[in-house]
């Protein structure tokens, strides 16, 4: 696969480098700094023992996801969302993005009535932070039920699946894999991935930036979602000391 | 196709009755009563004689979708989002994904330094309301064009595409089109398709709810929206006196 | 009397062609599109099982209103409330006086510890909304009380009186009845009145917008009032299929 | 006229004892303490060198009023409206109504471009405050526009008439003038009244709290109010050392 | 010492002429008016029945403070919190700062499950609005605890230590006592100390606005505002009938 | 001196180890990651070609800053500000005393009509991180000031002064230096000091929370944080390749 037109000089299905760090800080029971490339987010799982008011007594948890971006996190300074008095369209529709997913990942029922609240604060921005977060803080939620089962306040890990994220886009008139950010800003198309270890689809956000796309793009997409995933469940198994 | 399940009766590519009516309030210079069953969407296009800041001195023009529904548009009555003071996470998500698909439907440099305001206002929901809402502004925007066509103020029609939306999704395991509030809130997975005349794709929102969807599911998603949002611009076309 | 001065070529005492259509949209259990000429409301009537807490445990019940005006409604494009994050002044003042002058109607002691939210919600506007709003929740708050009647939930229909109101003023110096926007907008004095069918005033709310007006053009305008809501209650009650 | 069940055993059309007491605080342009009974509120008149951006260019003024009640100006502690982000509606109607009053009193085309800020903050509550405002803000505007007069920066004083208001109500059963907070808060009608020293309306807004009122009762209100408001202004005049 | 160069002709270590009057509104279980020079503020006690979440059924009060200014109490007029729908910064932290020093004044263990609110509304500045809030207050929260001991609603009055507070600063090159606002809007530092009668600090807030301070200004100022508390305990006492 | 009694078992005049990690991240112009024992803030430094409206046209620069913890940068996870759409008071407290702080150390006459944004965000709390982020912005403002001076679009590097913060207390009776959480959440008094290089005082920001403290206290106190203080300058020199 010609690598010549990516900024990256990547090859079109290539994943950035991809590092995660756990225990990144202190005090939450899952803390995790994701890094794809240059992107670098810290997602933190963090266990109350309560459940919002809608599940009380119903004997089950509840999972739930907040996004921000440092103001200097990107090219040029953003206004402060806790300035400004509220979150953005944009950040609202990551953050249920995030909860969405991670919903998909981990059985509700399995971990009584306490709420795992997960906050991706992205540090450095360039390209793809709302995959790398989804990313990061299925390692740091594990970490967090895994503090619950050693404390054997959980008979067992409360995980489905295994999930992972990627985005995809048409550069220049080709697919590619994990766009950086400027692939991102000079892209047709643009399409976030969720996909559990099972290889099904949890989640597909793609919107046609420039032209609209065809079937067979479409399709094209897919795969390479479906290929980078599958090495992103490995590495985050791969950190957790897991058998892929 | 069998069409035992569907609490509509449906067969399971069959749209439900779908009516435009133009025209419908008297000051905007595009409305549109939109019906998907019994989802009732009015539909506004409003032109203003002016950019927002960011775009002032381009000679381009921008359009924008708002969106909201009444508070006794749903089974049980929400709280009004003007009263709350804000406008709910769903409500943006939904909002920014009309102005896109709009905005991918004509043609910015094609009627100068104007502004096309589509307020899409849920009347009665039954499911589909964003849906609806694309396609209904479609036609209310192409209402307000032609009276600045009409007008001389600009030279020609800035269409680029039609474009049309549908939803899709798993109803018992089965892949069907064009849910309904039923079938909406009983389905595993949950898919937004936004295309065009030339049966590309503007935009792609799927969820899955439930169980995560394997690839061939997502196929014959795919393949009903195509169908469903074809038969949709036919209509939108013969509304507006247009040949297919 | 004279018409030749008003732009509608009303006489000056002559109510606009008022319809009220009763189950207009389905989930309400109240509600009804009361139309002033051009003027359309959606006014729907929802009941909730229980009361604000000052009112917990005293076995009375409560309403309340809300208003809104679609952002085309009116000739030019408004903002839109929800997305300024606040109702405006105006907004709050009518949706007390409707509020007020329900509350006036009905025997808060007689439906048990509900609340009645009643919606109103402007579709287009050609003058006087806030009084169509009146005489349509009047009906659709009726409708719903029925309901709880029909299912034995209540003993007997909580009704004290019949209210309905109107806007006088006075235009080009002659006092008329239910001014239209033309009107409303080059009148002098405005004034809207709710009333009972017993013809005792529920509301007065006058306001000099040109000259303050002496003594004998406010007796005018009372008449006038007092007439225009008699003739406003025989059609609320005969669109119930009540008895005059 | 019998005085027996008033509880502050006045005649039914006797004012509480009404002080405006001049130059109360030292930085504003006109700034009045004005007392009814154990009413007190402190208004103050601010010029501001512009005009809101709807009038600038036109070469007319513009006039303003807020409102707002100390927390503990009231029998109970009141959320500081600063504190809760938000000005209730009641707040809001209050300084619209001013606002309207003082609009009407004075020319907006007698004081050039400029802006007079009307500040009315109720210090202790015992009913009738926003009729006492509208009453001292009479007399603080004109001090303010003396100033202006007295340096030569407006040829005349922009004064149309003189305007006060008052509070009549039905206090057990019986039409009574300026109602205290005892009477207000066991009234069944509450009415406030502005008017000229023309002896004409600017508003009226009167409320049926319990039962509906007649037109005879009406009739008699006006009568009450009119006699107080013509007393009202040959105090404010008194107090500016003007001839009634 | 040399008096040449203040504003205010006063000697370096001098206060203003300080007035505090009890039960100057009637309501408030403690209201008190403090004037320091042309500073006025308003200073209410008052005394709610319960205590915020998180102290419930500790069996110990909680003192929280407000702090207001009215809009024309400044030089210029300043926009109003409550229409701006936030307090400002400075606001917060001075209401802060009242809270703390009072709540360092009173035993929270010595009067039941009470809140005592302190409102402190500023009428007229003219610069030390702040610590004028704090002595007033001191004496208002004294006269509200007083009622509940008089009531036998406490046992004993849960006075810990009497508090009250003075600015210093550097004004032309020479520490000086209580700053009006000539002095204020010229001085290099300005400092608010807040001590007890045992001569004690309870708050020290220092700013260099102009040029940093060396350790011996520092020295002098502390001094300056050790006397000049001393002298305004002394006050308080005297207007409570206690000696010192 | 003994060092017995603080949890750290740190001298009672000793710092923890601070770290200061300079271009953090890659965007901004000044990026430092600054670290005192386990409290880990980021500080960036960003410049913005305009000055904010109040200074347009004066040919001076100005520097503000903002301040924010990560939901779980504590031992318990906060509600995230931008969420719940407003900064705390003690949010607004920190960055106002922040901005202070760093205008203090430089020229805003030195550096054109530019806007110099100090973010300083709480990746990790233990302690002092309102002293951690000046020390650290003065850095971070630093490195972006000698990009302008680089890139020649300044003449000369705008520092007055350097300046840099710490805490100081009182623990367990014992005056200490640089308090971290645990010795923090147990002390009686808490002051905050910022100075320059020069030993001057630009920030005095002390506070009882137990007991009122002596002079003799006051005295220790700033003796220690005077230190303390020319330590953190060295070491910011230091970080910067400057001699002390």
């Amino acid at each position: 696969m010609t690598i010549e037109n990516r900024p990256s000089g990547r090859a079109a299905d290539a994943l950035r480098a991809v590092r995660l760090t756990r225990q990144y800080t202190k005090h939450a029971e899952g803390s995790v700094l994701v890094e794809f490339g240059d992107t670098r987010v810290i997602c933190t799982a963090s266990i109350e023992e309560k459940v919002p008011n809608f599940l009380k007594g119903k004997g089950q948890g509840w999972m739930t996801a907040e996004y921000g971006m440092l103001p200097r996190s990107t090219h040029s300074r953003m206004d402060r969302e806790a300035a400004k008095g509220k979150q953005s369209g944009r950040t609202q529709e990551i953050q249920r993005l995030i909860g969405r997913s991670l919903r998909a990942a981990f059985d509700l029922n399995g971990f009584g009535e306490r709420t795992l609240h997960l906050d991706c604060d992205v540090i450095q921005a360039d390209g793809g932070t709302r995959t790398a977060s989804i990313t990061g803080a299925m390692v740091a939620a594990y970490d967090a039920f895994a503090k619950l089962a050693e404390a054997k306040l959980i008979a067992a890990m409360p995980v489905k699946h295994f999930v992972a994220a990627v985005s995809v886009g048409v550069y220049c008139g080709q697919p590619v894999l994990d766009l950086d950010y400027l692939e991102d800003s000079g892209c047709d198309t643009d399409m976030n991935v969720v996909m559990t270890d099972a290889g099904h689809f949890v989640e597909v956000q793609g919107t046609a930036e420039g032209e609209a796309f065809d079937r067979a793009t479409m399709d094209r997409l897919l795969d390479l979602a479906q290929s980078g995933i599958a090495d992103l469940i490995a590495l985050q198994k791969k950190s957790l000391g897991l058998s892929s």
